[in-house]
């Protein structure tokens, strides 16, 4: 049996809760929290480093399978009652698991980005949904990774965690403070960097051979695009070429797009003639 | 200077605030409820008939042309009171401003499709902001229009009406209770009727010429993806190759690229050999 934890006011409870508060109080502490049954779950499957695993008693019967798994790979564990597992919570209706999980140090400079692959990168992205639906779409089409570039929202924010269904755990991703600076160095790695541009005077992006190199595909802000050094550092810029009213194609779906067009050869469409 | 309301117990605000309630009441009385500046705005531009207006005074200092926007178009203006606009939220945050619109009670049967277009078709869709940015990115990229099979989640629910950005208002969409007999109906006009399903044996998306016919593009619900029946009603079945984890991809990312992918050719990737 775990220990249990039944007041509000318990120190590694209010620890915990902080984590969901700020990104730099993650960072301080090298910590975040996972909230879910199956997220935790996925987090422990994917080899992240759990220091402590949280369920209800009424968790348990639900999601008995799920929190084992977590708690096998969980340094230590606690039961906690109703009304303390609420403080952890960014839901009306909380699962009632949730673990503290480390943060991957590990070098993850756009330097040491493996060559020979596609890669998406992301500029000052402000959406954490965002984030996490395109880092989700990015591992199914079997994207190289993703670099964060300039100030994006942060990666392990519970909104990004939950809406990439686990890609957190499992898709390299590089930071990229410095856009420029890592333009640069990928075009020196020998990538191509083309930026992603909503102007129909750009090359569109089916005219694209990504089949012949490493790419790395630039995107946006939500609100503002592109920063303009941003899109001349590019070795070239492409556009979605679209009949419709081209100002509806949200971040997410425009980065689906761009990364299935850069996948497309590769993924089977390369048979088609048209 | 219009009427004020500032009483949480008026009648036309309990009314109102009802409507965000279930698909059953807005049905029942052919109203909807839109919040947000920017999607009154986009009501009233959409030549949707509002019947209400409601600001509070905040609101109307920070999004004076959008109101005034939507005040044009309104039959009745109010006033209300910060702690009345609450009552009509869904919003940690309320911009202060919505409109009830009255449901367009045009005929929106299968039969009634322009032919001639592509179109994509939802069967029992469940998530209210997965159908709201499908919408989105069908306007963005020229689709003919939506038509909601089986039992969908509503189109004039708060969420949807939000993630949707006001194509809602902008894009037609038919209505197909009984799926099986829609396709049989779909298929009758000359439109290739595709079922979207995540099997690999099925045809690449890539490998299909949509540009030689008007197709339907038949996607499933989240969880369950396309009835048997649907499928075998279908002229054909096809997937989107994936080279990474294919669970990972949404609904709203994989309506993207299969409709993408039916607009492509038309959009501009014609001219490519890959």
């Amino acid at each position: 049996m775990p220990d249990q934890i039944t007041s509000r006011k318990n120190e590694i409870i209010k620890q915990a809760a902080r984590l969901c508060t700020s990104a730099e109080i993650r960072r301080e502490h090298g910590l975040y929290l996972v909230e879910g049954a199956r997220l935790c779950r996925d987090a422990a499957q994917s080899g992240v480093k759990i220091e402590t695993l949280f369920y209800t008693a009424q968790a348990e019967e639900k999601y008995k399978e799920y929190i084992a798994s977590a708690a096998d790979s969980a340094q230590t564990v606690y039961e906690v009652a109703p009304h303390v597992a609420a403080l952890l919570s960014e839901t009306k209706t909380p699962q009632g698991v949730f673990c503290v999980c480390k943060m991957n140090r590990a070098v993850r400079e756009v330097r040491t980005i493996p060559v020979g692959r596609h890669y998406l990168a992301l500029e000052n992205l402000q959406d954490p949904a965002n984030l996490g639906a395109i880092l989700r779409t990015a591992e199914a089409l079997g994207i190289g990774g993703v670099i964060l570039g300039g100030s994006c929202c942060d990666i392990y924010s519970p909104k990004a965690l939950r809406a990439s269904m686990g890609a957190v755990f499992r898709l390299p991703f590089f930071l990229a403070p410095d856009m420029l600076c890592a333009i640069k160095l990928l075009r020196d790695m020998n990538f191509a960097c083309f930026a992603a541009v909503p102007d129909a005077a750009a090359q569109p992006v089916t005219a694209v051979n990504f089949h012949n190199h490493p790419t790395v595909l630039i995107v946006g802000n939500e609100g503002n695009g592109l920063a303009k050094e941003t899109i001349q550092a590019c070795s070239g810029r492409v556009t979605i070429p679209m009949l419709g009213r081209a100002e509806s194609l949200n971040a997410s779906a425009s980065a689906a797009i761009l990364m299935w067009e850069m996948m497309r050869a590769e993924s089977g469409g390369v048979s088609v003639g048209n």
